[in-house]
């Protein structure tokens, strides 16, 4: 109830603060049977893993895995899997002269206000460091979906007011790749140097900024996504926005769409074996559920919260203070939101695979 | 699991098909000793009901609300609260004709393909009829709310291209009461006229457009959410992307806030008694959790696909086939979309109400 | 959260008290393509219905159910079934005499207590009416148990301190049969006839008395049960406990087991094609899974608290009071209590069925 | 789903194998502002600890037990609470004769057939030794209820045919302290010396013995328990049942109930400032609710199934074959299982306090 857990069939809990022994999470639903690859669970950690580039934040964290629970013989049980990533690099002095005084748009505020208890240091459960734990689980979810041929693909469309061409949709493993030759993440190479230069300059500024993430998912299951209220596109919305820093969500036509008109929007059926629609407005899901087609979404995201500036600001008494930005912090979150967005995606769908295998007898 | 239910402690269950015997929701955890004014239930249905006005669909239903279950002398027990909505004008003839063709962007294709079985008629469950039960139940959590004084204010901001202007939050009440002044339900007059008479020119050529719908919460307490997967904009997207043709969410600053810097962005603290922040890119909502500002977001809304032209599709043989558009539609679902973003606005502040009561020993 | 549902993916919510409008359930997540026999809910019902036999209650209803949504052409759609059952005979008049004083042994104080307010009409919802419900959705789980081939057998095994011979487990079929042919539903016909006459016997001194009914589930698909907290058995002992006036439930070898030692109490296994066990202490359940051998349990019920007899007890102000035996109650809820048992293993096993979909690739 | 996670508002997550690197357990949901004191968690740990006493078990685990998260300055801070404890002695190669043999009466059959496969070491997941994880997370329970002045007390009542005297329940506090006083934890001291050597004798002979639990909870706060399912005897009787080796539950009258008749077993309220009862049959639950009198139960335990017989049985082909008793066992579990039932009387108390929290405005 308290929200730590995410998913009904396939379901995550995680747990940790920023600067507390470890972050980690249990999965508990994973079906029995699995190969549990550890290198490609480290893999997409090491993506997310702060430190990467010059565009990241410069907090040292090597992000290792464990795995407590839940294999054996490199198979899962269909026991709950325990995964702990211990915190290396905590350095709570950074937030020492934070104690009492509230960050401009962190949380800080509405965690004291909530709880009337908070753990002050480097954001604590607020920190975007809880999403090290979803990229574990993601991992073993993308493991899973990878046994059904499932294929997500994120990458950073825009950066500030730098926006990337649309990719073709038609080659996607290929952009794939390219994506993972430049440290923004974005799949056109040109732009991507743009955003990456952009980025570096704005981080010279001690300023921020925000940006954009695509995402297609290929080959999901006809049938995905619960009518009513887990409709597929519900699920993922939620999911995006349970990312720290994420402010909007569209799929298939999405705001453009409010535009159109129904004879422009509707997406025509074409005959053949599977039913496949001449345009895909829809994105791929209909009426809540997959139809087949690719589907597709943006996420927005806002720029980072703390900034190198002095900022006038209150403290916990509510009288006026000041604050200067300190702390190791990324400029632009999208590089890295990247994996955290494939990971939710891959638990979204992980869970809406199992939950499909009950609505027939 | 199948996704018929909404909430956590404020739980409400829908059920019924659009040309079933009735539709009718359970709301399980209403708290006792709330006065259920069931006069109030009925006026918010009649806002949602169809056939209001030259600009929504004409089937004619009373929606007549009754209570089944969980009230004593006017007064909520604390046990399920059980509304019930009959079905009156089921001319389920108009559907005849598409027992065996999937209509281009609904749901006909999908359904099949998920259960193997559908009620095709109207719809079936995937009609917005559902959103009746929503509407009841919403009525009863706005009950609650108003124990705490929080409002809920929403209203159309566009019709295809035609926007409103921006609307003053300081005169929410009064904008209120101009809103249900017009059939569209646009706070701006003079706009509404304008989205009036372009709903009724796409009706007069059998099309249809998509629109937005702006919505302000007005006095939030502070601390409403949970941190991490149920942030309070989280819940609040999936809720609105749950309604039928929500293809887009943002709040705060949303998609612009994409392209700003973070030195623009941050929201900066005043001090006094209670917070508040100079400006409100974060929407109220700070780390998911309320912060006491006004709660602001946008949901977009496709166009209706039912059309009155012919438009080629396929059958459920996945053979060519041609459909003729019948039935009783809208031609913009926005202006009763309204009624329903607040239900479910409702349903979330309800839960996260009820959550919070539990974060502090 | 308020504890109306049971069940996670077979998820029953049931709602109603004893003299409003109506009582009902809603079935969600019951699986699309299942054949809807609607004589064989009704028949359920009217095995549980009041007024059958000369030693039950004498309240009239004739306990008719209605399907209003889930279902077409006689199938479910995998959508929710919701299932009515309007009140007919309410003699609330009964009641008045009663607002204000707590029945010895009732929910009445502890209702008051708890919620501030209460329908004291008939118990309200405290009453076993609510078991109707039960039966209800309980007929819908056994129709789909039956496409497994899952047999449940429940049976009056004592009523205060007679008791029936133990049964041969080999020859269930024909016992069921011979259980219908006497009112207090005992599978032995001579001790049947002891148990009426001391039944009715009880009943003419305006007293009540307890009971014990036993179930037997043959055909249980190996595997069904969760291993750590939702242990097949604990799912069980937690559905009986849920009906009124359960105070006690065991399994296998039971109480019994306490005193034996593991050399006696270890079920040995025996060769073959599918595991057997020499003997069935275990009760069909190893490590809360079930291991294919019959699943047996037994469970006690405390006498009706409502007697004909005067007693002193107090009223809501915390005074002396004394209360009159009025109203129309059963001597010995056993005889009906057989079909409420049997509608919660259905509901049990068609839960576990469903999770049991989900736990491998 | 999966069935690893307990309690609904105060939830714990337990994960962990028996011979693994670690078991351990997330509460999600323990109230911010509670003093977490380590000690008390593990001088409950140590209560259960294997090898404390020549009756129990001679494995050799500190259980000494770390907390990762949702601390701060030793008070909670309302995120998760991630309690983790390493696996010391894991003496495997006990098991490794094992691997292919189903032992009886164990969880090694039922888990293959479920999953496909198992962490055959030490039993696994089916392993008692998960319940050290209930214990550590039973023990913030137990903090969070002394807040309320909440006391639990378990003791043994019987070994095998030895059975100890009812005990006086006024003198709780002072039995408790006996119980301690001698290591089967009989509350009478002369009984327990017969235990003692009943079990030693057992022991020698190679072999298991049964026994009983019985519980007493004094103070609970008059409401807590919902009506319907949840009945707060219907969630104590789970919560035992999910015990490893429990085969029986029952409370106030139990089993001995259905023996009586209404005008004996209705216990007559007496008037005063809180209502009392004469008598408590009702076992201080009336209607799945608490009324203020003592909460009390028993619960059976069957004889631990591993003996240092040679026994037949079967391999995982069906094949006859035959099994050496091996490894580290109790000869009688309930010594330790005191501090697990408490411990899980304590989780569903703590999470029926949250949940009596809303339901009333």
């Amino acid at each position: 109830m308290a929200g730590n857990s995410f998913g009904k069939l396939f379901k995550i809990t995680t747990f940790g603060e920023s600067h507390g022994v470890a972050i980690g999470v249990i999965i508990d639903g994973c079906p029995a049977g699995l190969t549990i690859d550890l290198d490609f669970i480290q893999s997409e950690l090491d993506k997310r893993r702060p430190g990467q580039s010059k565009i990241t934040t410069q907090r040292k964290e090597s992000d290792t895995v464990q795995i407590l629970s839940g294999t054996f013989e490199g198979k899962s049980t269909g026991t709950p899997i325990s995964l702990l990533i211990p915190n290396e690099d905590q350095r709570s002095k950074d937030y020492g002269h934070n104690v009492d005084v509230y960050r401009p748009s962190h949380a800080d505020y509405t965690y004291d206000a909530k709880y009337g208890i908070r753990d002050h240091r480097g954001g604590g459960r607020s920190s975007a460091r809880e999403t090290a734990a979803r990229v574990a689980s993601g991992a073993i979810a993308k493991l899973l979906l990878k046994e059904f041929e499932i294929e997500i693909f994120a990458h950073v469309t825009s950066v500030g007011a730098i926006v990337a061409p649309n990719l073709d949709s038609n080659d996607v493993l290929s952009l794939l790749e390219k994506r993972e030759e430049n440290i923004v993440r974005c799949a056109d190479p040109a732009t991507a140097n743009q955003m990456i230069d952009f980025i570096d300059s704005v981080r010279k500024d001690g300023d921020t900024v925000g940006g954009k993430v695509g995402c297609i998912i290929k080959n999901c299951p006809v049938g995905l996504g619960e009518p009513v209220f887990d409709k597929l596109h519900a699920d993922l919305g939620k999911a995006m926005l349970s990312i720290n820093a994420v402010h909007g969500f569209e799929y298939g036509s999405g705001f453009a769409g409010s535009e159109m008109r129904g004879s422009e929007h509707n997406d025509i059926f074409l005959a053949g074996d599977q039913p496949k629609t001449l345009t895909n407005f829809s994105g791929g899901i209909q009426g809540g559920i997959a139809n087949g087609m690719d589907i597709n979404f943006v996420v927005a995201f806002k720029p980072v919260a703390t900034i190198m500036h002095n900022q006038q600001t209150i403290n916990s008494a509510g009288e006026a203070a000041e604050i200067k930005g300190k702390g190791r912090h990324d400029p632009c979150v999208v590089p890295r939101a990247v994996i955290i967005v494939e990971a939710m995606v891959a638990l979204v769908l992980a869970d809406h695979l199992l939950r499909n295998k009950v609505v027939r007898i």
